[in-house]
Parts: structure tokens; sequence; C-alpha cells
């Protein structure tokens, strides 16, 4: 593990060095048009099994997948006033196509409010319709000033929820549903980031919503990533596009409704949360490859040895790859697998073969000791469901010894220079909101005093987590 | 099952009972841009279970999922001649982004090509590098003047491969190989499609291909639809991207590649080749759900046993749903789940619970009759097999007994009025294709006197494959 550093450090520059890790641990490159990206297949892998565990999750929570189109008529973002206005500057639109110019130019689509509600306009007739909940995957466009790989890119990769209720409450219940069984979940239980809960001010919902949820996490410097959000988007939408729907005493009301979304920033947010100076650092609980069988030296029996071990682990339920590429030097590929953050690399070189052991290197907790290859099946699991818990702690200790507990508007600016602030919203309120914002430090989410969400903005003993964001 | 007919007669007029057929089956809906289509929930279950089957055979083949961007550059599409000849007509252009006109044009992708190999520029240096093996699952936009849902459309969902070789024999060996261990072994064992494997002619091949792999299907009316396509694609997009790599022996060649695709298409030929007067047939081994439990009433004991039964099959390894929507009249969600083609359909009303039997009615074959309760777990895994390869003996014997040999044009056009013609390509050659084309009907593909698929265009013994197509 000790070579030369191979990132630029972590404390030398940041930002330069995510760039580092995303490039050296070949996740992503940029595209060739500004703030797009191609997402290479280690990267991609990586949200692969994001995908798994989210649609999992999203699936138990009632939501089906279905698709609406990439394109939509550019007057259709025009009915939701708020929303039109928050989506416009950031726009691609076509205006030509099939040899021709378009009659009415086409979006697109930066998000699917608008063409859903065209959709559950149709598709919602009574009440027995309702719950109606739709899931989809798909890619989107925001034409993006400052892209930065996956955390800011103009095409990224998202799940966008889209439901509609009967009433306030049932909408306001099912966004809190998801937010908590789905992306807060998601994010702790198998992302391993300590992740905190709230609720944006108005200043910070999305176009269109009367209310957003939000996971906010502490990058390795000390700012802040929004992870997932979701939206109440009352009848805002509803109203704009007639979805409405016979109730039991047969009178025709407007849906209330709800969004929420997650995109390919939470690999972003894997590296800024759990890179280290060596790399990458991927939870057990996500990662495609949880251990990598690294054959030391091109030998025959050391290659059947490694195969061998290969097959034992994956018999014992653990994500194996087996590593022969012995035409490439071993100290370049244990390299290249520290940088991929793979959480257990097992060597095994003629002298391991000889004493019927295995070198045994955990990536996240940094030990390195020979193991009885007999005993690794065993040992494999519970390795890593310890290494996927140090992971979360180690993720909690970070972000609790980053915040400071603040009163005034300068100590929280002074704090946002290495960490979080937290400080009372009834001291703080949008006037202060808007002081902070000036200087770079926004109000990530207000949560109760008790750590839960809080159900409006103005509820007594609300604090506000300040921070610079990502 | 003995109903008013809920669609239009497949023998009154075909593409009319196939929109009827998705619309009432809620498979999709047409989207407001013209050819664009709303995937609905039911149609896109579909989907997402073509996606696993056919992920889990492409990562067999050793191919890794990765992903490009949506926007390409104009001019990267022109660097391929004949390629962006076959394209141009059917882009569309965003001009317009971020709130100004673009200084260069991007295209939405009609396919991948281009993009890919700008990036295995740069990832292939050596032989080492090689094979070079990508897949991506993506949407891609073609403007389509004669749009029909899921089998032509503006958008539509795909997968996409791209790989890159050291010779030209390990390229034409591997897109042989996918076209064989991918598409018709998914369509022949899952989709339970008795489709012809063979080769395009020059005419047909993809733009800036070299050969063309394909496999054709014949839907209910007796003609072709092309199902999923391998290209070898030679040193074409090597040259014009300049995709080189440094041999064994120190030597700068340029890559062989190949592409591979197969898409939502696939939805509407289980649609067109399963589909009967009823509705929707669903292969078991594709289906999402392959048995439905009814509760007749909504007595508390019919619930109760419907849901013990659903919890008993699960535990059979059946994928079932219970329908316990009891507010809805049975004959009407009867009619629904004939239409959407789930294969099996156990009814449990308040006599059979007394009986301890349910009524069993299975789609494929068209039977109904009682059977006692305790016996479905055991029963249902194996009915569901003889239906899966009911389902293709129905094919074969569909697509053999429309399948007419003939010697000359005028034979194969008639024939070609309600089914497909085999003729020998020596007699009917180029000139022979260009003359039938007038007419609209068009060599699917040319295939080997032994069944084979051809190792060339001019292969002695090759027969060419004639029909009109959707």
């Amino acid at each position: 593990m000790a070579q030369a550093p191979v990132l630029t450090p972590r404390a030398d520059d940041f930002p330069r060095w995510y760039q580092d890790l995303i490039a050296k641990a070949e996740l992503a490159d940029n595209g060739p048009v500004r703030g797009t990206m191609v997402v290479r297949p280690y990267g991609y892998g990586l949200w692969e099994r994001m995908q798994q565990e989210m649609d999992a999750r999203i699936k138990a929570a009632g939501a089906a997948n279905a698709y609406f189109p990439l394109l939509i008529p550019q007057s259709y973002l025009a009915k939701e006033a708020e929303h039109v206005e928050g989506f416009a500057p950031e726009l691609a639109v076509v205006t030509h196509a099939g040899g021709k110019e378009l009659e009415e130019p086409v979006v697109v689509r930066p998000t699917s409010e608008t063409i859903v509600n065209e959709y559950f306009s149709k598709w919602v007739q009574s009440y027995r319709d309702l719950p109606l909940l739709i899931n989809q995957w798909a890619n989107v466009v925001r034409w993006e000033l400052r892209p930065r790989l996956f955390l800011r890119t103009t095409e990224f990769l998202w799940q966008e929820g889209h439901t509609a209720h009967a009433t306030f409450e049932d909408a306001r219940d099912y966004a809190a549903r998801i937010h908590r069984e789905v992306y807060a979940d998601f994010l702790r239980e198998v992302l391993a980031m300590d992740v905190v809960p709230g609720r944006k001010t108005g200043r910070e919902r999305f176009a269109g919503a009367i209310n957003t949820l939000t996971l906010e996490g502490m990058t390795g410097d000390g700012k802040a990533l929004q992870l997932a959000t979701s939206h109440e988007l009352g009848q805002n939408f509803a109203r704009a596009f007639d979805t409405r729907y016979l109730s039991k005493d047969g009178r025709q009301e407007y849906v209330w409704q709800t969004s929420w979304g997650s995109t390919t920033r939470m690999v972003g947010a894997l590296v800024m949360m759990h890179g280290d100076d060596h790399g990458l650092r991927v939870p057990p609980r996500l990662a495609p490859v949880q251990a990598v069988v690294v054959a030391v030296k091109g030998d025959d029996a050391v290659l059947a040895e490694a195969r061998r071990t290969g097959e034992r682990l994956r018999a014992a339920g653990v994500r194996v790859h087996v590593d022969d590429r012995t035409d490439l030097p071993f100290g370049r590929r244990a390299v290249d697998w520290e940088l991929k953050g793979v959480p257990v690399r097992i060597e095994i070189g003629p002298r391991d073969l000889a004493d019927g052991t295995a070198v045994l290197v955990r990536r996240i907790r940094g030990s390195r000791r020979p193991v009885p290859s007999e005993a690794l099946p065993a040992l494999l699991p519970r390795m890593l469901e310890d290494d996927q818990a140090l992971l979360l702690e180690e993720s909690r200790r970070h972000r609790t010894d980053r915040t400071a507990e603040v009163t005034g508007i300068e100590e929280a600016v002074a704090a946002a220079g290495t960490g979080w602030a937290r400080i009372p919203w009834d001291r703080l309120g949008p006037e202060g909101e808007a002081r902070l914002a000036e200087q770079g430090v926004t109000v990530r989410c207000l949560v109760a005093a008790d750590g839960s969400v809080p159900a409006s903005e103005d509820q007594p003993g609300n604090v506000a987590v300040v921070a610079r964001a990502y």
C-alpha cells in the first residue's frame, strides 16, 4: 500500500484530488459536449448496484416503473409558472428534426412533471385509480454552466418518482415515506453515509413544489452535498394540467401530488464522502466486487489456487473477481484495486501457496495480514459487514466533529470554512439566509429540535444546517 | 372467457387489432411529440423482464455496461460517410441550449458508434486492452415518418453493444456469438419465438457495416419483423476515428469492431407474434406476473384464501399477483387479465372455497377447469413450462405453414400476400431484390442451404427469405 502518491493529496487540493480519482479509478471521462459525461464500466457498475438496491425499495413502497418521452413540447413547460421560471435557463431545445424546422420546438426533458401530468390527467378518472404511484429510470438534460463529473453534469441519469393522491395528507405521507424508506434507508444502510434528513427552506425548494424534503451528506472537505429530494407538489401541477378525479361523494377534485428523485450524483458523493488519498473506498453492501483475488504470479498452481479461492468465496455469497492479468506488474494491479476501492483484496503468490495462506488486505480498515486460505469463506462475510459498519461510523464521526453550533451569521460563515454550522432558524430567517447566500453559504435544510424533519418551516425550535455546497 | 369481443378481430383488421390491444392491455400511449410513446407500467414490466434476461446473457458473453452521452457533436456523425448518409434524414438537432444558440449544433443520438469510437480511441492503447466489450442500455431518437407504437417510434429504448478486437476473425466470431448466445437464445427460450437467423443482403445492411446478422420473426398476419441485429463493422469506424492499438509485434493496427442492438420493438413483437383475439399471451418465462389469483368476491374468507394461495405459489417460485379489487366487477377483471395475457388465472369464490378447489384458467392453452387448491403449488411450475413449449411450437407451426418455397419473383410476391417465401438467392440476386422492393417486398435475410447463417452473400446454395415487413 505504501506507494508514491498516485493522486493529488486531499489536503492539498480537494477538487483536484476528486478529478484525479475519477480519472485513475476509471469511473468517468468528460464528454465532447460541454458538461456531459461518459460513465466507464467501473463507474457504471457502481450505478447499477445503486439502481438494484433503490429499485427494490421503490417497488416495496408500491410504485411501478414506466417510461415517458424524452422530448416535451415547449408549451407544456410553460403551464406551471414557477416550474418554467426555474428550468427555462437550463433547457436544451430541439428546433430541427427529420431534415426540417419543427413547427413547435421541443425541449429535452429537464424533469418530467409536465409530461407525466398530461398522462395522469387521462389515466386518473375516479378515486379508485388513486393513489397512482409511478417511477421512471431515465436521463435528463440541464445545461450546466459550472459542470463537475457526477455532481453537476449537463446530462445525468436518475430515477424520478411521480405520484397522485386523493388527499393532501396522503401525498404528504407518501413523500415522507419515500424520503425515509427509500432514500434515507438506502443512503445509510447501503452507501454507509451518515446523511442528515431535513426540510428545504422556501428559497431552496424545487420549482413548483410546496415542500421539499432532502438528505444532506458531508464531503471529505466539510462541504455539503444534496443527495436525494422528495417534493410535495400540492395541487400546482394538477391545476395546470387539469388532473382531477371523481371523489367517493361524486365531486370532481384536483389530485395532490409528489415527485422525488436521486441521480448519478450519488456516485460522486461516494467518492467525496468515502474516498481517501489512496482512492475510493466502496461500502461492501454496494460493491459490485466485494473481494478481488489477485494471482501474484502467472504460475499454474497460483492461478489454479486463485480461481479455486474465487469459487469458494462465490459459494459463500461474496461478489468476487479473480485478477489473473499476470502479464501486468503486480504492484500496478494492487494500486489499481486500491484506487477502485474494492473492500477486500486477497493476494496469492507461490510462497503463500506453500504455506496454505493468503494475504488479506482490507481497504476500509487499511489492514494487511496473512490468513489460512481455508478460513476465508467463513471469515469474509462477517468482515465485510464489520467494514460496512466502520465506514458509517467514520462518516458519522466526521460530520459531528466538523459541525459547529452557532448563534450568529458571522460565526456560521466562519464555521462553513471547514464544515457545517447549526443555527436556530428563528435567529436566521429568510433575511439571514439571503445574507449568508451572498457569501456562498446556503441553508442545506431545517431540522426539528429532536432531529426529526419539521412539519413546517416555522415550527418552533427548528435549526438551520448551513454550509458551502457542491 | 366467452365475452363480447373487446378487440377488433385480427382477421378483420390486424393493424387495428394491434392498436386496440396496446391501448386496452395498457401497454402504451402515444406521446405528445409525433412518433413518441409513453410506456405504461404493464408494458414497461415486460421490458424490464426482457432487460433482466438479456442483461444476464450479455454479461455472460463478457461485455460490461457503460453509458455514453445522449448529445453528440454533429461533426462526429460526418466522419463515417455511409453512416451519416444513412442517419442524416432521421436526426433530431439541438440548436439552442442554456438560453443561447450553440456554436456547433448537437444531435440527439440515433445510435452511438461515433461517440463510442471517440472514446475507444483513448482507451485502447495496446493488444492487452483488447477485446474491449461494452454494452449500454439507453434511449435513442430517429425521426419517424410512419410511426407505430413499439415497432417504429421516434424515441425508443434499447441496448447497444460496441466492441473492438485485434483481428477480423475475433470480431466476426464475437458478432456471431452475440447473435446466437444472446439474441437467438433469448428470443427462442424466453420469448418463445421461432425466429429465423440469417444474414442481411448489401441493400439491407446497417449503415457503416460490412455484414449484418439478423433474426426475423413472423407476425400473426404473416409479415416479417426484424428482432435483433449484430453488425461486423470491419475497420470503417476505426479508420474514421483513428482507433488503433500496438500489436504484439510492435505495430500500430486499426481495431476490428462489432455493434449489436435490440429494442422495445420486442414488446410489439410479443403482441404481433403471440397475441390472439382475446389479447396478449405472455410466455411464462418472460411474464412479470405468471399467475394471478383472483378473489371473485369481497368475502373475508375468500380474500384470505386468495392471499394464502398467493403466498404458497410464491414459495413454489411462481411470480404471483393477488387481485383483491373486489369493488370492481369480476367479469371486467377477468377480461383485463385475458387482455394482459397473464399465463395462468386462478379464480377463488365462496363455492370453490367450500369445495377446497379453485378454478384454473390457462391463457395459452385456453383451458378452464377446477383443481384441488392444495395441488396448485406442485402443478403450476410444470404447467408454465408446458405452456412455454406450446407457444414456441405454435410459433414454429405458424411460420412453416405460412412459408412457401418458390423459384420466381411473381410467385414470391404472391406468397408475400399471406406469408413468407423462400427463393434461391442465385435466382433472385440484387436485381431481383430491387424489383421485389418496388412492390413492397424485401429480402429479410439470406440463409444457407442447411439453415445456418451463410458465411458470405454469394455462398452457393443461399436462400433468400422474402416478405412484407413491419
